[in-house]
């Protein structure tokens, strides 16, 4: 298959692109770096990028930040910034990419353990996480011609350990090698709608 | 209690409105009527808002609106407006208003079936309302002095039926006044982190 990773150079997107590259065809984008650069925030970013890499087989996203602080101190402003590149980026990129498809092709998001289990300073993730699933739920029920799409949602990875570990008390990380399976998972199999945990 | 309902014109808000208002003391505020105008899109009316109102006992917010349209069809421009509206929208009402409740004080918000049961031209609903149910799920964890927040989710509405049953085959309508009966629920019962499913 032919499979266009965005987020490529993250701890996530890397062990995917990696693991996913052992059998298909792998195309790297990401704001910064990769083979193609997108801004998904932007339409037309977004369309120039399919356009640079006709029909595909698979849209795999490991990209977007949220925004974590304390809830008494937290505007609206800062909970829309995680909505603009953690949700409507990765939804922009599924409402366009759904076009640049081959049949039976597939789109798989990420989001994350956050969604069900919350943390302190997490009121932004959960609910960013939370609605990428809605999306994927809903989305699923209308994609014509086979298309699939799924979300795989990690907890903390082993390799972010270091950074996060007095956030996520008890929690147990995995190795992105690990949740890199789940992409697989949902690119390979034949399920839509779901969220594949990796926790 | 002194209670704040927001959106308190619409068909869900009156029910709520009036059934709140045979025990407490009931502010309505709305976009284009109720005693207070309040635009949930801009911090500062929503500040000028609890101004107005000084310390409450509880908020609620039936207010919000997001886009119902073809996923074929769909952009990311037509997905934010529900998140700015819907999410974004009580998500602010929330955030600022935390600061102007008395210890013990609530907030409820408005999600809807849609967040666990997609419908056709749904995937923003779906989204939204999930992504207002995460913000509940983890809020609900930090809110300090007792104070307490929930979600109701009520199916489709008798009252809107007309208008909307075409979209929900084979839903089961319930009254304005059945789902008020959740917020009831919510203000002078003791749970958080909750969403009151009416269907």
């Amino acid at each position: 298959m032919k499979i266009l990773v965005v987020g490529a150079s993250g701890t996530l997107g890397r062990a995917v692109a990696q693991h996913l590259g052992e059998r298909h065809q792998v195309i790297t984008a990401g704001r910064n770096s990769g083979e193609h650069r997108v801004d998904l925030r932007d339409d037309a970013s977004v369309g120039a990028l399919f356009a640079a890499t006709g029909r595909i087989d698979a849209i795999v996203s490991a990209a977007g930040s949220v925004h974590f602080g304390p809830l008494d101190g937290m505007t609206a402003a800062q909970f829309d910034a995680g909505l603009q590149d953690k949700l409507l980026g990765q939804v922009r990129l599924a409402l366009i990419g759904q076009h640049h498809l081959q049949d039976g092709g597939s789109i798989t998001l990420t989001t994350g353990i956050l969604a069900e289990q919350p943390i302190r300073q997490g009121a932004n993730a959960t609910a960013v996480n939370a609605a990428v699933e809605g999306f994927v739920r809903a989305a699923a029920c209308e994609l014509p011609r086979g298309l699939r799409i799924n979300a795989v949602s990690p907890t903390v990875l082993s390799e972010a350990w270091h950074a996060y570990a007095d956030f996520f008390p008890g929690f147990e990380p995995v190795s992105a090698a690990r949740a890199a399976l789940a992409f697989q998972r949902s690119i390979e199999g034949v399920q839509t709608g779901q969220v594949y945990k990796v926790w």
